[in-house]
């Protein structure tokens, strides 16, 4: 049975949305959750939850990392050998074999931090990138790097092209992966300098490269896989959230400041409302995983509640039965044989 | 009376809504229009349209720079003192002091290139910024620069600042504007090498400096002026749009894909959502304009009709009379006497 451990301190609202996703986790996909946090805490949320017959262990983690850890007392607890948090006992479980995963909501950064401190970096990676789903008029591309890497190398780019095409092609199943990169215009030639340097780099290896990429391609599902350096991606995904949640509203103001009819249109229309909210909802894809770490690491949305926990657990367990971590040491092995 | 160039061979279906936009301006605005093209196409235009009392002239040019212009050859023809296409002729006009401002819907990097080699750069400008006005849940907000320049140096940002606020303050109206830097992050230290050595130069500087500024941020409208490298504010520009795009045919297709009721409901909302598609429509906001070259230069979309056209006039109309290019003037000065 694959072994996931869930960081129950993550979330906004932790530990209610994460345990009572990992309780549901367990029931529905038959998966072993291991949690860490504070043990008084969780106890009586699965003891009133009727878990008690569910493959579900608790680690007690005196301590939590939260929003206020930054900088160099980051890095401390992070490397801390005897680190006492719910992320470092999570990723340690992990790295010792125990577990298969690691799935967090909690401060991305000290996410990242820690895992590259206890479970180390893939041989021959540079930079992990945090690889997000993202919705598009086709599906899902995935986007690295999230954030993990404000200033990359062309180097850096060419392996977040080569960790998301074998993301995509082992977890999501898809054939052949179309790896875009994302520049300020399709053309080759097109670009920052990072950019016109990382393509020849991606135009020259063995993935399905399709070229440079804008907003049209990336949300119009012509690529499978966008390689961006962690500005620019942040960025992206951040105003595109914003943007979203901009139209939204100005629909709902501008039925609400309409007359009967358009209130009537708008109570008829939510139905269809909702079906949209859900394609383009994240929660639906789970967290992200951070690629190119030695061991699989999960980091998901602080306001994740339990539905986005549970499709967190089971991206991540499906992410452990594909072998992806392997799929990935293999493939940055052979490119660094050029 | 205020005296624009029109570049009648700009847009996509270049010359009617170049000509018909202009047509319109001069009606309502009480501007004076000078077109530079193909005076055998723009002239019957002007006489099928009643334009012959109206205070519009041609000046032929012979020849039109189309997307196929770039690199070495766009230079040529870009500096190329006897050059005869429409935007060097109208530029030139500019510079000569017969018109205050030029607008055209042609394509982007040869108006950029060509305004550059006419009009030449405002003294102690290193990089001149293409500036968009970006709907927000507020308003509007200018982010420069939209890609004239994908790689920049801190101090490069910083006067984009320095434009942006004079831009938004005299064409706008904005009081005080808010100075917003996009970043991975709101917190000063938050970003890229870039960001972090251009957010001291604006926080010392005497702009309203706001400091970093993330998508929410940005699209809630807590910026009137949001400063990025061209890199970043293109795919940011292009993102935004695209997800706007996929939002709106996402709530199509569910409509269509609906049930009776909801189909009337989505027919009962029609007028709403037209208002929400105004309001997030660029074309009423004009052209942007490019910041820090010598003269006033306003470069719309290729898809631009002649209502945006129209609305570009307007716009250069406004910054021609609020003596915005002095003011910038004044304002890099002032900022490099420090």
């Amino acid at each position: 049975m694959t072994r996931i451990v869930v960081d129950a301190m993550g979330s906004d609202n932790n530990p209610t949305p994460d345990v009572l996703g990992a309780i549901d986790a367990a029931r529905e996909y038959g998966v072993e959750i291991i949690l860490t946090g504070d043990a008084s805490r969780i106890q009586p949320l699965l003891d009133s939850n009727h878990a008690a017959t569910l493959p579900i262990r608790v680690v007690h983690a005196p301590e939590t990392l939260t929003m206020k850890d930054k900088g160099e007392d980051l890095v401390m607890k992070a490397r801390h050998k005897e680190a006492q948090n719910s992320m470092a006992i999570g990723y340690d479980l992990v790295k010792k074999g125990e577990a298969d995963a690691f799935v967090t909501a909690g401060n991305t950064g000290a996410a990242m931090v820690t895992a590259l401190f206890r479970l180390g970096r893939i041989r021959g990676v540079d930079r992990p990138a945090l690889a997000g789903p993202i919705p598009t008029a086709k599906g899902i591309v995935i986007l690295l790097d999230l954030g993990a890497n404000p200033d990359c190398k062309p180097e850096n780019l060419a392996q977040f092209g080569i960790m998301g095409s074998v993301y995509s092609e082992r977890v999501r199943g898809v054939k052949n992966p179309r790896v875009g990169l994302v520049s300020n215009g399709e053309e080759a030639g097109k670009g920052s300098e990072l950019i016109k340097a990382a393509y020849p780099l991606l135009a020259d290896s063995k993935l399905n490269f399709v070229g440079n990429i804008e907003g049209k391609e990336l949300f119009g599902g012509h690529a499978d896989v966008a390689v961006a350096d962690g500005f620019t991606g942040n960025v992206l995904l951040k105003s595109s959230e914003a943007v979203a949640k901009l139209l939204v509203d100005k629909i709902r103001e501008s039925i609400k400041g309409g007359g009967p009819l358009t209130l009537l249109g708008g109570a008829l229309i939510r139905p269809a409302m909702g079906k949209v909210r859900r394609l383009l909802d994240p929660a639906e894809e789970g967290a992200a995983p951070l690629l190119g770490v030695n061991g699989l690491a999960f980091i998901g949305h602080g306001r994740s509640d339990a539905f986005a926990i549970k499709n967190s657990i089971r991206v991540a367990k499906e992410a452990a039965e594909s072998k992806v971590l392997d799929a990935i040491k293999s493939a940055i092995e052979e490119s660094l044989k050029k």
